[in-house]
């Protein structure tokens, strides 16, 4: 057993979650957007219609506009003809009044004409020549026409405040002549890789170095997210600067997602950092890839700013991403993010698991069952990019034996 | 029963979508673009790696840097002490030669110092003072150490063609050097609205009008797919004008979307004008609501642009989307689009369905049931905005009882 783990505290993953759930803060003021721009928004206010709608009497079917009263006694065995008396057409704006024993042609949506009350089904009549119908049916008053307020009537409730937009609500609110609404404003967000070994893009790493790897990946994972992405920079780990950028990052943003320097080694800066200038709530989670994440805030004047320090190596840095960034930005926006797709799988071998650690295990298909693809390793990125599955096995569980049937993530879908 | 539709046939969804899918093309030609641009795009060609990962061995572990074959027989009750001997950190592009029973500190991720064959965790040793520890249990050759190649070595298959990038991917490839991709176009899209009642945004309707709404919708709609939206426009009910922009729309698209005009009115200009400069394979499709789509495609040289052809009532314009436009994108972009997340309800009421067509029920959460939200009028939106739930009904199926327990879509979460 370790004799010191060199963290003070370190807490079981639902701990940490609860302990960031509570203290964050995220207060958005509202703001002003096209409607049409809304799309996965979250509604600040309540949004009631000012009209009707569809705003006048319309066919709901294409065929004939008649008055129902005149249909009375139609049947098979004794039909009723009516004159066939012009066409209104989608868009006419000027409504002829209809003639006792007339109909006049009429499209889905069209305006009824004035007097008529019903609308004749194409296929619920005989066309007798280009000037006659025969009517074997009759007809109730209103059938197969929309009445004015039939969709959306004034003052109705469209939608509360806290609703999260889809395309169809931008449909709604387009239709009712609403197209400009306020929502909160997007969560912003800063995103800091710290590490004087790390090096630009498109260079290959000589000893020592790694490319600057974590940040465009998380930059992109963010995209998943109706987040503003503020700022997105690289730092060595000098503690002034870090600190400077930090503080500077925390006047302008919800969350401040670092890389790096969380651990308990010479040059791991982070949690001193957010020690001075503001705290840390954890430091160190029981995850296995991932120990040395540090999560806390930062003070800026009367706002303090959630700070999410995630490890340096990469399998470390996403596995604590989506078990601490992913459900914070869920609040925050009520979007659902990725790895949400599960499926059961068997398990083609053993899969050991440390008591009181969350276990992270890359799985691999191979024929019928599933086989661990590498099980050590915080830095070994491709055995999460090579990975199919996902197994997260809780911290009271030592793991499950061969041919044990399990919930997976996918990671891959079976067909790509 | 209707004496006549005005459909030659229509189709079951399932053909359909059948013939959609055997009869579209789309044939993208590849594209170089930045691999931190690269999330959800499509890999055209195998990557492999051209260097070794992490490139040079380094620590696994904070601790000490030690030469293994110094630490056999150490145990608690005979530990074998070692001088300190300075300190590598992460970044140190400089590695010093290790001496006989001297240690290094060393950070995770740093280079190990030459001579050096193993890391001493920090926990597994006693510190005599600040010049001196003990080890207390052997250390085995390359303990705590990552191997030069450990990740990936030259040559590994990285991804293959086909491969849709994750955010980690993207990390993979930036971590390897190679920051730009060879991957698949985005499908190319464009929008046109037709009706000669449809006025634009922000107007509040008269007589006979509405506003063009489903293109707003359409166009956030798409959004969740990784497609450039080349054009969104709208025209009015002219034969010839809709003509030509629709060849204009096919020579630069995949897909052209349209809404309006697909039924059998008089204005319904979209079949003929479809079966004129193209072949349109399905007219009228047996659902309730959206009956009057079109599918088909538009002649352009050698290329056949598919386009589908909703309806433009709002409600039947949507379910159309889903039911035909979504699966064409997921299977184009290998996305998952919305309307995915589906849960088990009971029924509060019987729900009846005609047999022969597929119906889409909305419900709304009553209690511990469901209750049918409304059930007529394909232009009923609000129908849509308020339900909690969509129960897709399958062709062969009369409806289910009060008491049912069914599968539905959520539109709406409960926690919202």
């Amino acid at each position: 057993m370790p004799k010191s783990s060199g963290f003070k505290q370190v807490h079981r993953v639902s701990e940490a979650l609860g302990i960031l759930f509570e203290k964050h803060q995220f207060i958005p003021e509202p703001e002003d957007i096209a409607t049409e721009a809304s799309f996965n928004r979250i509604i600040a206010n309540d949004i009631r219609s000012s009209v009707n709608l569809p705003g006048f009497i319309r066919s709901a079917m294409d065929g004939f506009a008649i008055i129902a009263s005149e249909t009375h006694g139609a049947s098979e065995t004794t039909p009723i003809p009516f004159k066939i008396f012009g066409t209104i057409d989608i868009g006419d704006q000027k409504t002829p009044k209809l003639s006792s024993m007339t109909v006049m042609r009429i499209s889905t949506g069209a305006p009824l004409p004035k007097g008529a009350d019903a609308v004749l089904k194409l296929e619920d009549c005989e066309i007798v020549d280009s000037n006659t119908i025969e009517v074997v049916l009759p007809l109730t008053k209103w059938k197969n026409v929309a009445q004015a307020d039939e969709d959306i009537k004034v003052g109705d409730l469209l939608f509360e405040a806290g609703h999260l937009m889809r395309p169809y609500d931008i449909g709604l609110l387009e239709a009712a002549a609403i197209n400009q609404i306020r929502v909160m404003r997007k969560p912003r967000i800063s995103i800091l890789s710290t590490g004087s070994e790390l090096i630009p893009s498109g260079h290959i790493p000589k000893i020592g170095q790694v490319v600057d790897s974590n940040r465009p990946a998380i930059n992109a994972w963010l995209t998943e997210f109706n987040v503003e992405l503020v700022k997105s920079k690289q730092h060595g780990d000098n503690l002034e600067e870090l600190t400077r950028v930090i503080l500077e990052m925390a006047s302008e943003v919800d969350l401040i997602i670092t890389t790096g320097g969380t651990s308990v080694g010479t040059r791991d800066y982070l949690p001193q950092i957010i020690q001075e200038i503001g705290e840390y709530w954890v430091h160190g989670v029981a995850i296995r890839p991932g120990k040395p994440i540090t999560i806390g805030h930062i003070r800026n004047d009367a706002k303090r700013t959630t700070i999410v320090a995630l490890p340096g190596y990469p399998l470390a840095a996403f596995l604590n991403f989506n078990l601490f960034v992913v459900p914070l930005l869920e609040k925050w926006t009520k979007q659902v993010g990725s790895w949400k797709q599960k499926t059961i799988v068997t398990l083609g071998q053993k899969v050991p698991s440390v008591e009181g650690m969350r276990d992270f295990v890359r799985l691999k298909r191979d024929g019928e069952t599933v086989k661990i693809l590498r099980i050590t390793g915080a830095g070994i990125l491709s055995s999460l990019t090579n990975a199919d599955y996902l197994l997260e096995i809780p911290e009271d569980n030592e793991g499950y034996p061969e041919g044990a049937e399990v919930e997976v993530i996918i990671l891959r879908p079976e067909n790509e």
